[in-house]
């Protein structure tokens, strides 16, 4: 059985974007749930400016105040070397870099070049130089950028290399925006696991054009073995008012465990979580197990008249 | 480039279950432009008793109401040898036969065992000899039964069997309450395929759990080229209120476009029909491509100071 390792990103790339505030002690108290729900690594949160993203301006409280288990990898996303002192300080086993190998959506993001982005993760891997954290490095809109349109699948070469020559210990592929199609998907997984077999790779998948689940066929199919997900599909992105979000973590634990995957996390407890979520963010998530039940969960036999 | 054929259910399996009734006119107008579409197949009404399904009282109107172009095949729903007689009255193209593989699901839906269903198919059959009206049989619950769980893939083998025996030149494998699994799909296809390599075998896909399209893919994988779906997703299961029905016509046509497959039919128009079917229901349709938009719809490139 193939272990597949479920990273859950609700807490950052979902609430970021919600409307309303999540309370610190919510947060906490999801934090720890999903703790121990056995999900295998957790995006935490944001080390970003406070007026950037108001709703992630609790990220000391919340990093400071979640229990953490021995076997749950707690990572962080740090925009610059500022975020890398914040996320040291609250002991992060591991930073998220995030730079997008389209220029316009970079530029849009992050108000930088390609270029100066690379520059600023410099003096982060300088800075982080022997304190034990990790970096992850997460290239955006590999898939496609809403903007540009196609993507240079050598250009996302030349970055995941760029992000390996400054320390990064691992790779994210991220769909920004939801415009990966499977054979897409199976094609570059292909061409970056030859050229770096044993690099921890990640999907970040998003469902936006409904492909998300597909596309994480095609991932496993190409060797790649970790899943970004949301917990009931939260997230989403802004230019597409209405569409669904991040691939939604129970969603996907449900479809590899009856696959017969090896997935660490507890299906059940990621459903009863999911419907928790709901009331914290006060809307419907758009997860579907959630609304339609397990495929396990039969329906009493109805009696028949002879 | 592999031809996929796109067989659109939206104004059986879809309106059948809503609230409201669709104009006879308008179901007609909306046949009409699925038509002009490029859709394959279009399984235009069910020849039921209106009792039993009060939404397709209008079945004989519509079928004498639409232009019928040459090359769209027009297939009807029958349950018995009086459907047979109203589809025949009305030149279908083909009828649609539909028995479980799981027992109790066919009680719970014809109210007959699958043995009566079959030796009704029979007389079906007989009825029809000479007609030129073919037959396509589907084996609801092929993939899992909300009452029995798993189904013997043996039992799908012989039920299909059954089917070609009585003269049934297509055969539909449908995941009715959407329970299948991408590597169920590739096997239980590989094992059809392997037995009959020329027949024209149809999967019929509910995106109940967010696994249509994933299924899609593991399919054509197989070697299955016939695709149910239906437009914005409409329809859905009865035992799982709020989760999204058959698998999206024009969510199903961008991925296959957008992956290199030849698809006839026409995204641009599906999108507008399906944006156009909201009005009819009076209701969001679970369709994303609606919402989000096509991979190719880019955004203005945002003006950089310099």
């Amino acid at each position: 059985m193939t272990r597949i390792y479920i990273q859950e990103v609700a807490t950052r790339d979902g609430f970021q974007m919600e409307d309303r505030f999540v309370p610190t002690d919510d947060k906490i108290a999801l934090l720890d749930q999903l703790s121990d729900s056995g999900i295998d690594k957790i995006e935490v949160t944001s080390f970003v400016s406070p007026k950037a993203i108001p709703n992630l301006r609790d990220a000391e409280e919340v990093m400071n105040g979640i229990k953490r288990k021995e076997d749950v990898i707690y990572t962080t996303l740090i925009p610059n070397v500022r975020g890398a002192e914040r996320a040291a300080a609250c002991q992060a086993d591991e930073v998220n870099l995030v730079a997008s190998v389209s220029e316009t959506h970079n530029r849009k993001n992050v108000r930088r070049t390609v270029d100066r982005s690379f520059a600023s993760f410099k003096e982060i891997a300088d800075y982080l130089s022997g304190t034990g954290i990790a970096i992850n490095g997460t290239l955006a809109t590999t898939f496609g950028c809403p903007f540009e349109g196609a993507i240079d699948e050598n250009r996302v070469l030349e970055l995941a290399e760029a992000y390996l020559e400054l320390g990064a210990v691992g790779i994210t592929l991220a769909d920004t925006t939801g415009m990966a199609t499977p054979n897409q998907v199976h094609g570059l997984c292909e061409k970056v696991r030859d050229r770096w077999p044993d690099l921890p790779v990640t999907l970040h998948f998003h469902n936006t054009r409904g492909m998300g689940l597909a596309n994480v066929i095609e991932g496993i199919r190409a060797g790649v073995s970790r899943y970004d997900a949301s917990l009931g599909g939260l997230g989403g992105c802004p230019f597409a008012p209405g569409a669904t979000g991040n691939i939604c973590t129970e969603d996907l634990v449900h479809m590899l465990a009856f696959m017969g995957y090896d997935v660490n996390a507890d299906l059940d407890k990621l459903i009863n979580l999911s419907k928790h979520l709901e009331t914290l963010v006060g809307h419907e998530v758009p997860g579907q197990v959630i609304k339609a039940g397990k495929i396990s969960d039969l329906h009493e036999q109805p009696a028949f008249s002879k």
